[in-house]
């Protein structure tokens, strides 16, 4: 294996603030609600779907587990909405970001892992890889922008990069 | 303990239709993406919070316990947007609802048990109890409406009902 080895670093908010949201309740205000019964974690990640007539789409991920050390081919990003993942199970899985441009830059791809309960929202136009699922398949909720449009960018990796391992 | 008794249905699709949706995989058709790693189970609850310049909001909801019997003292509904919730844990929990109506009718109640892997959005005007775990406290995801106006109508119920037991 040659090329760019990158070590997976644990996800957080300020880390990740350059791609999206960390979608948890750790270090969040939560107000009481319900009768004393539930506690609200309000607004923990825009929906921005609306251009060009966007609605919100609530579907579910199911994605085969990858094994390290993992080699990304191609990755993608979506112009017109913030996608949002959010782990239906509680199996640490991989992140893979690269800050929005017009050609992907290889050398720029950060790789993060969720502790398992918490979920991302990228941004727009921020590059990321479809979800990387570990040791089992496992389901996300997921959600996203429905509507015309053309609303995926893919691009392959012009050199060669390993996560993990 | 008089009054009415619910024992709850294991929630279903088809029964619970008139007031919202299941949000689940099982019986739902798929589309393979990322190459043959992901299905994605598309758009699997309407998300309808635009009314009066309304948001979609992604929150968590962290519900304590109730224990069975429970008796119902209030419900609510939502007269400007959808609300759902998909469990973030894998425990049943219980799901209790009435046709839309201006005055809540304690006799129209009916009561679900999901299987801890389905979530449900209620429709617009659906009367709905707040978030019920049973056993232990749990996580939801929620996605309802961020925005001005008054989204949320309260009512107690004028007679005695109890669930389970």
């Amino acid at each position: 294996m040659s090329g760019l080895r990158l070590i997976p670093e644990a996800l957080g908010r300020e880390a990740f603030s350059a791609f999206g949201e960390v979608i948890e309740t750790a270090g969040r205000p939560a107000d009481e609600i319900n009768y004393g019964q539930t506690l609200r974690f309000d607004n923990l990640a825009e929906v921005d779907v609306a251009e060009q007539g966007g609605r919100p789409l609530i579907s579910i991920f199911r994605s085969k587990p990858v094994t390290l050390p993992f080699r990304p081919r191609v990755m993608e990003y979506h112009p017109l909405g913030t996608q949002a993942f959010v782990p239906l199970h509680h199996h640490p899985f991989l992140v893979l970001v690269a800050p929005a441009s017009e050609e992907l830059d290889s050398s720029m791809i950060r790789a993060f892992i969720s502790n398992g309960r918490q979920g991302v929202s990228y941004q727009r136009r921020t590059w990321h890889h479809y979800q990387l699922s570990l040791g089992v398949e496992c389901e996300y909720l997921v959600i996203d922008r429905g509507g015309s449009g053309d609303n995926c960018v893919e691009c392959e990796l012009k050199s060669e990069v390993w996560i993990g391992g």
